[in-house]
């Protein structure tokens, strides 16, 4: 399918303006330190931030008559300086590590490095310089780049101190990954994921409320569909809007569910008619995927289904539970805009799934839904097993128990597959297992000195990169920003 | 002494504009390739130039989701590419090493790379990519910038076509060293040498006869000299003009020469007249270091004079020699402005200093001069003290055969010693020899593919550096543009 140039003028002009604030270092005291060849400074900014770096150079001694060669590094959590680019070996881009070699003609000077980084600590190496002079740092300045408003933010009260700084990293995490569009990582990757985008719209909503912002994003998605009419898993937006070639079954399902929150959050009926159709054909697409026998086909794809970031987790069980949690909002859309025929069918077809994954995937024996053809237990099966309302919620809070004393059952990972964890206890009435997971998953984050909440988190080993090097793990990863939306939405002391 | 406003706003107006011209490489064998992680291409711009590198970049399979992560590598000559920044040992600051490590963060995209560069050759070595599209270099170019024009210069004409070569290489040389004063060498220092300039001030009379230019740089010496009114060794532009604090006894006095030849060529009297004290003063600051005996007193203090790019050598006897040379010019200016009783002040010295010399270095027995205590024999002391008159043309020439025969001499290092060494040998009427250096020395870079001429060449070790690597030596140095002059002054057929 075409872009739709409708809708990406209209995404266009939504995005927010990205502005900048001036954040001087938390302590100055490397300043007018003459720095020579290996000489290093570290310097803190006292808080996660995305953004450029300032600096102004002097010198001692003779005048320059050479460049100076210097290494920045840029760190969201101290660890990453324990690493060196050179020596990562991992599968993903090294590209992404935020080291710069840089030379400077001209000292002194005032300069600002060009590109974008993500970081609360900045070391600066000085890998050569003529021995002739020193270099002196006379002044750092971080100009961090967000569209989220701090002054909007309602703060937020509770009086375990505990969660209100859980709920103030939360916000700190979306705040980062507001930019021109909700970025996933303002470190890495950089660009607006469907999956990403739908948790930090509800983040949103409680918190920054740039809703016109979320608008844009979903009217992205829809004027950049992939050829088939599917919802890519991303899109660039420069050098020019384009969809990337990844799609992901869960994912473009739920550009569905993201709609039907901005609806109930906003009102905005015009959006929802535009997007109507592009909601819809997620729906029909997802079907083509269906069985017979109302079932997901599983597939052995790598990435087909994201669900969590794990290998050996099987998604067909969660796949289905995505599809009937989509064709719930899919319904909810329908009706509201007087499609009613578009209601039925999808209704029906619901209902059809619904019974078919109960059949399918239902282990009477384990009491637990099982996925694929190795019968795998996971926590991501029953939880969207329950989101999709294949049981109800009695069973559904007895099956999260129970899972929880399984010791094969494949474990969650990342903060996003938490989300639907939490979602899914709030949903069977267990608020106090709900904030105990919070207190204990991200309140972990939060104990280990996170300023942000990141990618991927496994309390039994902090360090743990599927990367393959903690340098390019994300620390600020917006699918993190959960209890920004549970905590403000469901205990909030007003 | 402060600052001269007066000159330094003349010099300032007087200093050419740098122009652009955007050169293709040779060959653009290397587009649409795709390149991937580990992937190099070098590029020829089939000649030496100096400027920045325009590069663009589009992409093949998926759409870029990462960084790419590059480096250029510039190289005046192929071999620099044997070796590599990190390996270099030298003492020299290895921040001049020409290459730079990228990261360009939007493909498909149009780069300028922001520094300036010495080089002909490319080399683009792809560090990291994502594994999802591969890199097309689709274009590239160079801007190359000099302040001097093409079409001014009169092509040269003589029978043998290797003079003809070397002339072009020497013009090549001092072209790409012209920006907006005249650089000893693009690739490193990149800055304004006195006793650089006044090699290239005599080619530029011969050749592309900027000879504001050559004004300009005089009234930057003479706006900012030292603190006790010397001519500094070389002065510095940006950020704001400024002298350096390494002085040099010869150098501040080529300042008298390099006025008098201006004037020579311009019959500029206003200039002679506005820097008549600043020549003045130079004389007066040597004779400081004259002992009673009419002798300068030898030093050991590293770097006093400069004479030739040589440790062991000796250069009490140079220096001697130089304080002659420049006492000649001395008496010309003041005798041309009628400041007859100076004329007659530094006439009457010098006869002292010559007669002191004769006495003082010669060595009656060997028939050469001896520098120092150690009564060294080379080839500089020679040349400065024929330079300097202390000998007639015959004994001259007698002396310059029979020093090539001394074993023991120290031989010249640079083509700055070699353009003494050339007009010593014109001053005693033995143009046959003086093209025959020509031919062997400069004609060896040229048989070694060189494009321009080199700060350092020795016939015997052609890769020999001083700095402790090759990819720290200039090979486009403007102190050994001397054939250009050389050649059109005494070896053309008109």
């Amino acid at each position: 399918m075409k872009k739709n140039l409708e809708f990406l003028s209209k995404a266009l002009s939504l995005l927010p303006e990205v502005k900048e604030t001036l954040v001087p270092p938390k302590e100055g005291q490397f300043f007018s330190k003459p720095l020579g060849k290996g000489d290093s400074v570290t310097i803190d900014f006292g808080k996660h931030l995305v953004g450029h770096l300032q600096v102004k150079m002097g010198y001692v001694n003779s005048h320059p008559d050479a460049p100076v060669w210097i290494r920045f590094s840029f760190a969201e959590n101290l660890k990453e300086f324990e690493e060196n680019v050179e020596n990562y070996q991992g599968w993903i881009c090294s590209a992404w590590v935020q080291q710069e070699q840089l030379h400077f003609d001209l000292i002194p000077g005032e300069y600002t490095l060009p590109r974008r980084y993500s970081f609360r600590y900045v070391k600066i190496d000085i890998l050569d310089i003529s021995s002739k002079f020193n270099l002196v740092i006379e002044d750092v300045m971080a100009i961090a780049l967000s569209s989220a408003d701090d002054s909007k933010l309602k703060s937020y009260h509770n009086v375990h101190k505990e969660l209100e700084q859980i709920d103030h990293i939360a916000c700190h995490t979306l705040h980062d990954c507001m930019q021109k569009v909700f970025e996933d990582g303002p470190k890495r990757d950089r660009r607006l994921w469907m999956g990403d985008l739908r948790l930090q719209a509800l983040a949103n909503y409680e918190t920054y409320q740039m809703n016109d912002m979320v608008k844009g994003c979903l009217y992205l998605f829809a004027a950049l569909p992939m050829q088939n009419g599917q919802v890519g898993a991303c899109v660039f937006l420069e050098p020019e809007p384009e969809v990337d070639d990844t799609s992901m079954f869960d994912y473009s399902l739920l550009f569905v569910a993201a709609l039907w929150d901005y609806y109930v959050e906003t009102k905005d009926r015009e959006a929802l008619e535009d997007l109507w159709e592009t909601a819809k054909m997620q729906i029909v697409l997802a079907q083509k995927q269906v069985g017979n026998d109302g079932v997901v086909k599983d597939c052995n794809k790598l990435g087909w289904c994201f669900l969590d970031w794990s290998l050996e987790l099987n998604k067909q069980a969660g796949a289905q539970g995505v599809l009937l949690y989509a064709m719930k909002s899919a319904v909810a859309i329908a009706k509201e805009i007087g499609k009613d025929h578009d209601a039925e069918c999808i209704m029906k077809t619901y209902e059809l799934y619904r019974k078919a994954a109960k059949m399918h995937f239902y282990d009477e024996e384990k009491g637990l839904f099982v996925s694929g053809d190795c019968r795998q237990i996971s926590y991501a099966s029953q939880v969207w097993m329950i989101l999709g309302d294949v049981v109800d919620e009695q069973s559904g809070i007895r099956i999260l128990h129970d899972v929880a004393t399984q010791t094969e059952a494949i474990e969650m990972i990342t903060p996003y597959m938490y989300h639907y964890y939490i979602e899914a206890l709030l949903k069977c009435g267990d608020k106090t297992e709900a904030l105990s997971v919070m207190e204990k998953y991200w309140g972990g984050m939060a104990r280990l000195g996170a300023d942000t909440f990141w990618e991927l988190y496994n309390p039994n080993n902090p360090d743990e990169s599927p990367y393959g090097g903690t340098i390019v793990n994300s620390y600020c990863h917006a699918w993190s920003c959960a209890p920004a939306y549970f905590l403000r939405k469901y205990y909030s002391e007003k």
